[in-house]
C-alpha cells in the first residue's frame, strides 16, 4: 500500500527537436529507503540544455539515459527519511534525483544547503552548475582581461547572464545575444551589460559588429549556429573561446547530411593566423575551483553585483513542455520546475 | 663602380601553388652601409613554409611581400662591414635578410652567433626558428604527458622531427607522418618515432589508427588536408592541438568554392564533447620562452637525444625551386639555401 508518485522516462529518442512523445508521465510507488539510504522528495527540478545530449546515444561525456529510463536532472530535494548517518530527515540538499517526485540515493554526491545563505532554488541556478559553469568558463578559459569585449549569447540565461555580469566585474565590455526585445532591454537594464543583440534580427552580423567597434577578444559559445557565424569573422587576434554548449545546434548537426557553416573553410586558418584558441569544457573539469566559486558569487550577489532571474512552471507534468522550450528560448530567466511546495 | 649581387623578388602573387613566374631573379648594387649601419653577407638561407603566407595580401600576423620586394627569410649572415659599434667585421650573425645575397642592418633584431657552439646553419633550424616552433608549441600548448601519444605530420622536417624528438624526451609515444619510404624509415629509425607512416598510403586513416591504439593526446598541427582529416576522428578526450601551419593547405583553401572539409560539421561538437583545445601560435607569441629553449636544445643535441638533417641547396638562383619543392615536401630534412662560404 506504498503511496504513488509521478515520474518523467525516455520514451524515445528524438530525431530533430525532441516532441512531447518522445517523453512519457509514469506513476510509480514511493520507494522505501534501505540501508545506508535516504528518501529524497524533489521540490526544485533544473532544466538545461545540456539534457538534450543526453537524450542521444552517440559518443559524449556522459552516458545517454536509457529508453524508459527517467530523464536526468540537477535537484533540490528534502530529505524524507534517512537511514544514512550523514544526512536527516528534514535536510535540503543538492541532488541529481532526475524528472521525479521522489528518489532513493545512497547519500554519494549529495550536497547539503543552507536554506539561510540564499533562496534553495539558487543551488541549481546562480549558486549551482549554470553560475559555476559561467564562472570557470570565462575565468580559467575565457580569461578577459580589463577593457576587452566578452560576448556572449543566450544572455538571460542562467549561464549567459552571469557570464556578462562577472566579464563586467573583471573590467571587461559586456555584449550579450538574447531573443527578443524584452529579454534584451533586461540584459542591458537590469543585467547591465554594454549591448544586448536579438538573435533574430537579420542584422545580426551587422550589428554586432556596430556593438563591438574592437572586436571580440572572449566568446563564451553555448549556442552555436547563426551567433557563432557572425562572431567568427570579429574575433580579435588572440581571443579565446570557451566552449560549454551548442543548444542551436543540438538538434541538427547530427544530420550528416547538413550543409557545412560558412566559416568550415576558414577555420582552421583562422585558428592560425588569429592565434586562436577553443577550448571545450564541462563544469566538472574545473571542480578544483568550487572554493573559490562558492566564496565570490554568492559575495558578488549580496553586493548586488550579480542578478539572475528565474523562470518557473509548476508541477513534474509540465517538465517535457518547459524543457522543449527552453530549448527554443522559451524561457526568461534559468529554467526550473517547481516539482513541491518546500514544505511537504 | 660598386659590386653586383643577386637577389629574388615576388613577381606576383600566386593563384594556388606558386609557379617559377611568381618569382624574378635581379641584379641589384651591393649597397654601402650608413650611419650605425652594417653590411651583411647571406652565407645561409632558410627556407620555411610560412613564406607561402607572405606572398598573399589576405589578412595575416604579417604583411605581406609587396610585388617587387625582395622575398622574406631568415638568414645566417657574416658582417662585412660595420658603423655600428654593437658588431664587428667578421661577427657571423643570425638576421632577417631575405632571399638576397648582400643586405644593409642597423643592427636591429640581430642576434651574434658563436660558431664554437654547434654548425653556424643550425641557427636557422634546430636551434632557430623552426626548433623554437616546436619546442614552444609542443611544450606550452601541447603539454604531452608521460605514455601519452603525440602526432605530427612533416616528421622528417625542421619542425616535425623535432616535435617527435622533444615528446620522446617528455616519456611520450611519438607517431610521425612523412612522405615516402625513406623518409618514414628515417623518423623511426634514425629519429625513434614509435612510428610513422606514409601520407601517401590510401589506407591512412586505417593505419593511424592501428598505430594509435590508445587514441590521440597531441596532434601538433603543420600540415592540415588529409592528415588532419585522419587526425581528427581519433582525438582523446582532453587532446590538445597546437595549430602553427597548414602547409597542405595553403595554396588550397583560400579559394571560397572549395568543398568543406570532412570535420567541417563536427569541428564544434568534438571541441564540446571531448573537451579539445585547439589554439594556434606563431613562435614569437613565446619569446618568454627562449632562455629555456637555449639551454635545453643544445645539452639535447650533444646528449644525442635530438638529431636533424639539412636538405642543401646551392645558390640563390636556387631559392625559388627548393621553395616550391618544399611545399610538395621534395626536401628531407631542413630545407636551406648555401648562398655562399662561410669565408668569403
Amino acid at each position: 500500500m506504498s503511496q504513488s508518485a509521478k515520474r518523467i522516462v525516455l520514451a524515445s529518442r528524438p530525431v530533430g527537436e525532441p516532441k512531447p512523445s518522445d517523453f512519457r508521465l509514469e506513476d510509480y510507488a514511493v520507494p522505501t529507503p534501505g540501508e545506508g539510504q535516504l528518501l529524497l522528495r524533489t521540490i526544485w527540478l533544473s532544466l538545461d540544455p545540456y539534457m538534450r545530449g543526453r537524450m542521444d546515444d552517440g559518443p559524449s561525456y556522459s552516458a545517454p539515459v536509457p529508453i524508459g529510463g527517467v530523464m536526468e536532472g540537477g535537484t533540490v530535494c528534502e530529505v524524507m527519511a534517512s537511514n544514512n548517518p550523514g544526512f536527516a530527515k528534514g535536510d535540503i540538499v543538492l541532488a541529481h534525483a532526475g524528472w521525479q517526485q521522489y528518489a532513493l540515493s545512497d547519500g554519494k554526491g549529495l550536497r547539503k544547503i543552507d536554506p539561510g545563505v540564499a533562496p534553495i532554488s539558487t543551488a541549481v541556478g546562480v549558486l549551482g552548475m549554470p553560475g559555476m559553469t559561467a564562472y570557470t568558463g570565462l575565468l580559467e578559459i575565457g580569461k578577459p582581461k580589463p577593457g576587452e569585449t566578452v560576448v556572449v549569447a543566450a544572455a538571460s540565461g542562467a549561464v549567459g547572464s552571469a557570464v556578462g555580469q562577472i566579464a563586467k566585474i573583471k573590467g571587461a565590455r559586456a555584449v550579450g545575444i538574447a531573443g527578443g526585445k524584452e529579454k534584451c532591454d533586461y540584459v542591458k537594464n537590469e543585467l547591465g551589460f554594454d549591448e544586448c543583440l536579438d538573435h533574430r534580427d537579420p542584422d545580426l552580423a551587422a550589428k554586432l559588429k556596430e556593438a563591438c567597434p574592437k572586436g571580440i577578444d572572449v566568446y563564451f559559445e553555448n549556442v552555436g549556429g547563426k551567433v557563432f557565424e557572425a562572431v567568427f569573422p570579429r574575433l580579435n587576434d588572440f581571443a579565446r573561446i570557451p566552449v560549454c554548449g551548442l543548444i542551436a545546434d543540438y538538434s541538427t548537426i547530427f544530420g550528416k547530411d547538413t550543409p557545412a557553416p560558412k566559416w568550415a573553410n576558414s577555420i582552421m586558418r583562422a585558428i592560425l593566423v588569429k592565434r586562436l584558441n577553443f577550448r571545450g569544457f564541462i563544469v566538472r573539469d574545473f571542480a578544483s575551483m568550487y572554493p573559490d566559486f562558492i566564496r565570490e558569487m554568492p559575495q558578488w550577489l549580496r553586493e548586488g553585483k550579480l542578478k539572475h532571474r528565474e523562470f518557473v512552471t509548476e508541477g513534474i507534468e509540465s517538465a517535457p513542455n518547459a524543457f522543449m522550450g527552453l530549448l527554443k528560448g522559451a524561457n526568461f530567466g534559468k529554467q526550473l520546475v517547481r516539482v513541491a511546495p518546500d514544505k511537504a
